[in-house]
Order: C-alpha cells, then structure tokens, then sequence
C-alpha cells in the first residue's frame, strides 16, 4: 500500500468515520473489551443468532416437532444455505449444497473424482498437494490412498510448485485457495487453466477464502471445491461446511457417500440408491438443523454486502496492522510471513517469533484475540464486516505494551492450550 | 399381555396416577392439543433446551467465541456425549463417540470392516442385509460397493433370513435392530454368537432401539454399531449421530474416513495422519457445536432413567394402543404388522390400511402425531417418558372418530406430503 498510514488513532477514527462498511457491525454481538482478530478460525456471532435459533427450537421443534420438516422448510435448508453460498463464491445456486463437515465433503469431492479420473485414464493414480497445506486435507488424502480401488499415492510439492507437478500420473489436486499460515492465495483462474490443460482435477478448498474475498467458481473454471461454514461464513462453531459442483460434473459424479438425503425421492423408501439428478446427491445423512439455523444468521450477515468492499477493507485493516506491528513493534523479533503483496494474500497475517505461544496468550488474556499456529506463528484474522481501523490501532498499542513490559513472560503461559 | 385392559379413560387416570416414570414428562416442552406418536422419528423438545441451547449460542459463542473451544470444553463434547450414550447401550465410557450423521458413521464403520475382513479373508466380499432395512443403510453399502478396493457385493435377504446367509463369503452384516416400519427387533445376542461363529462381523444400527429399551451392547457380544441423535434420544432435528466400537477393534481399525478430529493430536498439525489411539479417531471434521448442545439436552433428559421402567411402560403403552385400536376400530380395516408378541419388537407399532395416507393426515390435523411409510403404513412411536396412558386412551378415540365420520377423506388430504 503507497498511501501513508495513520501515526495517531484520531486518523483511525476518521477512517471508521469513512467506512462504508461501519454500519454492518451492528449485524454482530460482540464482548465488551474484545478485540476479535480470529474471525478466520471462527466467525463472530450475528446479533440476532441467539433469537433466531431459539426460535428454531422452540417454535419448529418444540411445537412444530416433525411437522417442521415440511413446514418450517427443514428439509430444503441444505439447498436454500447452498444458494446462499453461492452467490457469495461466484456459481449458480444450483451448484452448491451445505452438508456435512469440510473433511467429509472433501472425502466425497477427492474420492469422486479419482474415481472418474481411473475411469477415463487408469494411469492417473496420484493425489496431488502442498506440503503445508491444512492437515485434513492431506489426512483426507491419505485416507483415501489406503482404501482407493485403484490404488492411489499422495504426493506432496512445495509452496508455489504445483502447477510443475501436473504431470500424467496425476488425477487430482487438492488445494486450498488461501494457506491456513501465512494467508498466501492461489490464483485460481491461472491454476485451473494450467490443471486443464495438463488434465488434472483441482479440488478447491475455500476454508479461509468463502466470505473473505469475492470468488468467481465459475468464472475462473473452478469444478469442484468444499468450504467451511464457521469461519469468514459466521455459522457458528462446527457449522456444516458446503461443497460446490460445476453443473456439468454433476449428472455422473460418482458420489462415494451414498446416504439417503442424497437420493432422488429420499421418502419413497426404495431399496436401490438412484441419486438425486442434481447437487442434492452430495448430500448423505439428515441434515444438522440447529447447526444450519446458525448458518443461516451467518449467511444472513452478507445480505446486500458488496464483496469488493469487503476485499479492499481487509487489505487496508491489513496493511494497516502490518505497518503498525513494524512501525511499533520494530526490533522485537516480529517476522511477518504472509505475502507482503497484498494481491497475494487472503485476509490474515502472520508473524514469526520465537515466544509466539505465550506472546498470544498474554494478548488474549488483554481482550485482542488472534491465535497460536505451529510451531512459532502469531495469526491475526481480518474480518471487515466487524472490524474497525481503530480496532486494529488498539490491538498494537495492546502488543506492543505486553512486549514492552514483559507481560508475556509469565509462568501462566507455560502450560495452557488453545484450539483453533 | 395377559392383564386385564382398561375399558374406560378413568382406568387410565388411574395408571397415569400410579407411573413411576410420571414425573419425567416434565423434562420435556410438549405443545397444547398435540398427542405425540412420533419419538421415534423426532424426539420430543426438552423443557430447557431453547434456554440451554440459547446459552451456548449467546454465551459460549458470543461471549467466548473461540476461546470456548477450551473453556466450554467443546472439544471434548464429542467423547462426553458419547459417554452419556455408553451407558444407555450398554457399553464402556470410552468405546462410543458422538460424530457426523448416521449415514456416514455406518460408512466408516461397514467400509473399516469389509477392509478388516479382506485382509484376514480375501474371499469374503458380500456386504449382508435385509431387503426390508432402512434405505440408508442400504444406500451406504451399495456406495461402498462401488468403490471397494477388493470388490464387493451387496446381498439382500428376507427378513429373519440373515443368520442362515452368514456364509464364508460374507465379511459383514449391516443390520438393523429394531425395524423402522415393523419394529420387529432382532435378538442381538443370539446374532451375534451366530455371527461369530460364522466368522462375520456385523454393524449394528440401534436407530431404533438406542434410549428405547436397555441394550448391553458389550454383554450382548457386539462391536461395532451406529445410532441416532435425533429419534428416542431427543436431540433435536438432525443431531448428531453416534459410534460405538469395541475396545479391542478400535486400535487397528482401518478408518477410512481420516480428518483432523481422528488425529491423536489434531492442533499438532502434523503433516501426516496419525489416528487417536481410541475412540476418538472416530471422528473426522470439527464437531458442529449447535446441534451437539442440543443433543446434549436429550440426553440430559435420561439422567436417573431406568431403562427397564422405559421398557415396561413402552411394552404396557403399545399393548393398551394395540388392544384399543382393535376394540374400538375393529372392521375398520387396519391390520396390525407389528409382531404382536412384546419381546420380539422394539417400541412401535405399525398398521397397513389402504388409506393410511390421507387417515394419518387427518388425525394428524386433529393432534394426534404419527408418521406414514410407504406403501400403505401407520406408524405410532411410544416414548414412555413423555406419554401418557390417557394419551394413548385419547389417540384411538380421534382415529375412531375419524373413521367413523370419514374425516380422512378429504380433498385436503390427497395433494400433500410428509417426511420423516
């Protein structure tokens, strides 16, 4: 970023001020003396969820009971969430269904298209990814690798060499748009026109991009990809993930999880599995209802957002916060290893230090929330529908004084844990 | 049933009176005019769960936000639940986990034991099943099928026919204890001693058993089963699903579904999967919070519940539903399905009708709840906890009534449609 950055918070409440983003933080509830810098890891709560999914179970279950099926829509969420999602990543709404987790949905996606791969060219045997991407991702593909019919090995290539690797024994690759640790984003068009060409499936992994970025599946030749409905998405802890399928794909993917949420007539009963014709069939079992409701206030946080908007706010609150951490942070042994191209980021940064753990610790134990990655990684998460620039200006002058006074040198922060 | 049958509604105040499971009904938030026979499809609302679940929304979400994962403790949610449901099936604390839906849950289980089977005996490929099972159940076994490295075969048999079929090509048997249209129940010990000796390992489905009679899964000699959140569990529409595997299967179960919540130390983000050494491994994606809080409610609702009392009563409720209908609605064409003896079925009854269709519908219009299954059946659940005698007194007086003026049919009735 060329523009000069604020020296004093006044310039920070001038720029909230100018926000044409500001009034959507009211779509949040959040703590009193929080400063939340995690939204990658888990979304901020809409202020009406509470309400709203209490209704869920008071009125459509608790009254309605199994009427609310029918009713209440229940057995059209998994679609109507989908549809939501879809607008917001760039496909059509017949292309995404919300069900189950990210690592179940990468299952049926990686498993599917192996399979068709080996139908097509038997030759095409390896699953392909980074060495860092997330750990369920390649847990998945290992998982596969052991039980796929026509055997299978998972190779592994550096940061930034998958495109070199897309060699003929490859049948898919899994690959997750923005790495969980240092915010590092793909191209996606790019990727996919080299993965046509060369004959390989991508499998997109839209965890820490869906909601974070404008996306465009379609537009950039994406065919597949799974995402998570906790994160950028605010679908509460756990939220059913999505999974996305170009139309094309659809009719003759052959779907490893037969369950009966994903059958033609699910309530017909029949003894044979026949599949539904369209992205119903990635559906398996009965779909989570009070975690969709969740989904749903989530989802709802994005009516009428411009995800332009979203974009350029999060790599101003970014640039912001890398300034900042250099500017007043200078000296102590902070190591940003994000992208400092901000066209080659998602929305986080991350910095190496050596006391990274307890450093987190003592900031959190001070209401600014980011989080602890292996093995010395300090991971701040920029979330613009709730975060303000003075937000950002508070929780550096928060390090910065944990840094100055030692704070985090503190025996309470040498035996606790926290998760993502 | 032997003992004499009430043949006025005060003979069943006075059983109402007498109930050592009366006081139960109050942990459950029934609406006004509704007689409830569908438990065993969703199970009724706990009183407290709009509050709890409100609170975990609100507090531990809003308030906590990603801290909670530690500090509610949600990350052992999965293992405290599944604890909860060890006790009402009869098995060790740390031998059943709460995870993903049914459908996937009987994936990982029946896909982990054909490879187990095929690597001891290569020649046992048949998946074995009833043609009569729940559609889910088959549905998994034909997609495993399809994609099973060693080849696979599903083979479908009459109903009572199974332990004949335990042949030397058989590696499993997906079967279901409790039959969701009949509720014919199967004997899990003899089973499974047959099963043993016939060297095939079966996977249990106690949808329709599990919180509805006692079950010793560990005395009964079974090791490996799935069950539901959502139907005698009362954990709210969709919950989560639970496993169980045996303590000594777990170690070097191969499970095909690998994600980072199966990994003995998921925040380790290690590159390669490394399965929990118990139950824990299990579980695949992150756990969906919302809807374990509510099934957390459910089974707050068995705390201090004597599951032969649950059995009793259940047996004493279908005998007096069973007596009634026929009494009162005799020559009125309904044929009981159900075994009429009360050892061999679980806790429903079932009618075939030619009209079942629009009948249900119409006295569901007039309150009283049950379901209809293809092709011509209504189904009536007993939940012992929250029904009554005069409950069940009352529900065969609407369904005289509503034969007796032909209520059933009606236009309104012919164009609709009802799910699980």
């Amino acid at each position: 970023m060329t523009f000069q950055q604020p020296t004093q918070r006044g310039e920070c409440e001038r720029m909230d001020q100018l926000d044409p983003l500001a009034e959507f933080r009211d779509r949040f509830s959040l703590p009193d003396g929080v400063i939340y810098l995690d939204g990658n890891s888990l979304g901020a709560m809409p202020a009406g969820a509470a309400q709203s999914i209490g209704e869920v179970v008071s009125a459509q279950w608790g009254s309605g009971l199994i009427r609310s099926w029918n009713r209440a829509g229940w057995v059209h969420w998994p679609r109507e969430l989908g549809a939501g999602i879809a607008r917001l990543v760039g496909a059509q709404d017949d292309e995404v269904i919300v069900a189950d987790s990210t690592s179940v949905n990468l299952f049926k996606l990686a498993a599917g298209a192996l399979a068709l791969a080996q139908q097509r060219s038997p030759g095409r045997r390896v699953i392909l990814s980074e060495e860092g991407n997330f750990p369920t991702d390649l847990y998945v593909a290992q998982g596969i690798a052991k039980t796929a019919a026509g055997g299978c090995e998972v190779r592994l290539v550096g940061e930034g060499k998958l495109a070199e690797a897309f060699r003929d024994d490859v049948a898919l690759a899994l690959v997750t748009q923005v790495d969980y640790r240092s915010g590092r984003l793909h191209d996606m068009a790019q990727l996919n026109a080299r993965a046509r060409q060369a004959g390989v499936q991508i499998v997109w992994d839209l965890s820490h991009s869906a909601g974070a970025l404008p996306l465009h599946l379609g537009r950039d030749g994406a065919q597949l990809a799974v995402g998570c409905g906790y994160k950028y998405l605010n679908g509460g802890p756990g939220a059913p993930a999505f999974a996305y399928v170009a139309k094309p794909l659809q009719a003759d993917f052959p779907m490893p999880l037969a369950g009966w949420f994903g059958h033609s007539n699910p309530f017909a009963f029949a003894q044979q599995f026949l599949p539904a014709a369209g992205i119903e069939r990635f559906q398996c079992g009965t779909p989570p209802i009070l975690s969709l409701a969740g989904l749903r206030c989530g989802l709802a946080t994005f009516d009428g957002v411009d995800l332009q908007l979203v974009r350029a706010k999060s790599l101003a609150l970014s640039a912001l916060f890398l300034h900042l951490v250099e500017a007043q942070c200078a000296g102590m042994g902070f190591r940003c290893i994000s992208p400092r191209d901000p066209d080659a980021r998602g929305s986080q940064l991350s910095f190496a230090h050596p006391h990274a753990w307890p450093i987190m610790q003592a900031i959190i134990d001070r209401g600014v929330i980011g989080d602890f990655r292996q093995p010395d990684l300090l991971r701040f998460g920029f979330t613009p529908l709730y975060q303000r620039y003075t937000d950002i200006w508070d929780a550096v002058a928060i390090l910065r004084e944990v840094m100055l006074s030692s704070a985090w040198d503190d025996a309470r922060y040498r035996a606790r844990n926290i998760v993502t």
